[in-house]
């Protein structure tokens, strides 16, 4: 690691009684960081806020807030990864409500996918499913066991992405992208009510489209629907948008509202 | 922490870039020491096995045996926690399935709690709910938010135990315990198939059930099958078996087949 913080000090190691690690006690995020600033800050602080109310997390968001500007100011361009823990409390699960998270700043460099993936991109059929927990769906907590076993289902470099279905077989996300799709000039995303994670990409590009005047739909999504879409697209903080352009045998073009969105949000990411 | 091992060495920092933080990417077990030795420790060890081939984890069972051995024998009594996780490897959910695993151990004193809870618990019905994972079912992994979440439901100290159902409502386990019930002079624990972890007490009172020639089902338990239990008891490998007496308006007697199996049991966890 380049650049590693635990608690605004420099430090590349944790304690090991840390609830993180004991039972995923936590949340993350990940952002872009562009010429020393985090992009989608605001974004990012709304979803941890959110998680840290869901999972009872007692942080002080403006001082998180302060951290992160100053660790990306000195990271100056790459990634940002922030790992929020309850931190080294009382042991067992129950959790101490009043406890002082812990919070982590890990630099990295941008990483670097080939340029073909903003032409389009095959999405690989995971087969791991994400279970329900509505309790937890929408967050980006430290428990991602089910996208560690779906990013192994593939070692070729032939698929960028994976889909992942939930138990009944509704298209949910990518392992680690949001999903949309277009259907008679709407745009479709899976809601997310019972599992999945809300990106941050994903809530800019419903901005977006909203702004834009596209029809929005935030639905349950069948496989077969998924199959019938005119154009379909993944989206995440670090790499942007890409088009989905093969899954299984099923071929899409780069459709005009995948268009019209990159579109929009180029420079949103670049370095310069 | 009194005692703390990282990879064989007094260490009570990990490095932060540790996969089981990120992710949960790994295992754990929870062993009573007493004089030096593990308690269950084959249990424990066929479990972490078990939990490795689930996860593809490239451990070294018979070196990770050797540590527990020797930090036993340095703790003499308490508890001794192991934490195997995927180690610091690669950024992004795709694990290195040749990667060396990190081994935590972590030594604390024999929790105590009320004598009373021999002869009797009351459990709290936990709303949280437990998510259907058949991946991830029975493992004793390191995401463990439902625990922590369901674990914070009650704070009086008049419930030891929480019960957790599943999403149909079958009962499945407490939140740090098995559960079993007496119906008509047979032995029922709930199915692990798709929810809950399998405990090494749990295993190790199903063996010792047979061998008592008590009958045995391992099933699915709905609430009304549990209401209508003639006896239940909850089990771990810390404290043993407790009899629960009390579930909201529901009362049970200690039953014979709890008075049995809590003698077969007696001075298994107990330091001298």
């Amino acid at each position: 690691m380049s650049l590693s913080w635990v608690d605004g000090q420099p430090a590349a190691a944790i304690a090991a009684d840390d609830r993180g690690l004991a039972y995923g006690d936590g949340l993350f995020e990940t952002l872009r960081v562009v010429r020393g600033q985090p992009r989608l800050l605001e974004r990012h602080l709304q979803r941890l806020a959110t998680g840290c109310q869901r999972l009872q997390l007692n942080a002080d968001l403006a001082a998180i807030r302060q951290q992160l500007e100053d660790f990306a100011a000195q990271l100056g361009e790459g990634v940002c990864k922030l790992i929020l823990t309850r931190g080294s409390g009382r042991r067992g699960y129950g959790p101490d409500l009043r406890a002082a998270p812990r919070c982590l700043l890990q630099g990295s460099p941008a990483p670097v996918w080939p340029t073909a993936h903003a032409q389009g991109v095959r999405l690989y059929p995971c087969t791991v499913r994400l279970a329900w927990q509505p309790l937890l769906a929408g967050l980006k907590h430290l428990n991602r066991l089910e996208q560690v076993l779906a990013r192994a289902e593939w070692q070729d470099g032939l698929h960028a992405e994976g889909l992942m279905c939930d138990p009944a077989g509704h298209v949910i996300e990518g392992v680690f992208s949001n999903l949309f799709l277009g259907r008679a000039g709407e745009l479709w995303t899976p809601d997310l009510g019972r599992c999945g994670v809300a990106g941050v990409m994903r809530a800019e590009i419903l901005a977006r489209a909203r702004t834009l005047g596209m029809p929005v739909q935030v639905r349950e999504i069948g496989l077969e629907a998924f199959l019938q879409a005119d154009e379909v697209f993944v989206c995440n903080s670090l790499y942007g948008l890409w088009p989905v352009t093969a899954f299984r045998e099923q071929i899409w073009p780069v459709g005009p509202l995948t268009r019209q969105l990159q579109g929009a949000l180029a420079g949103l990411l670049e370095a310069s």
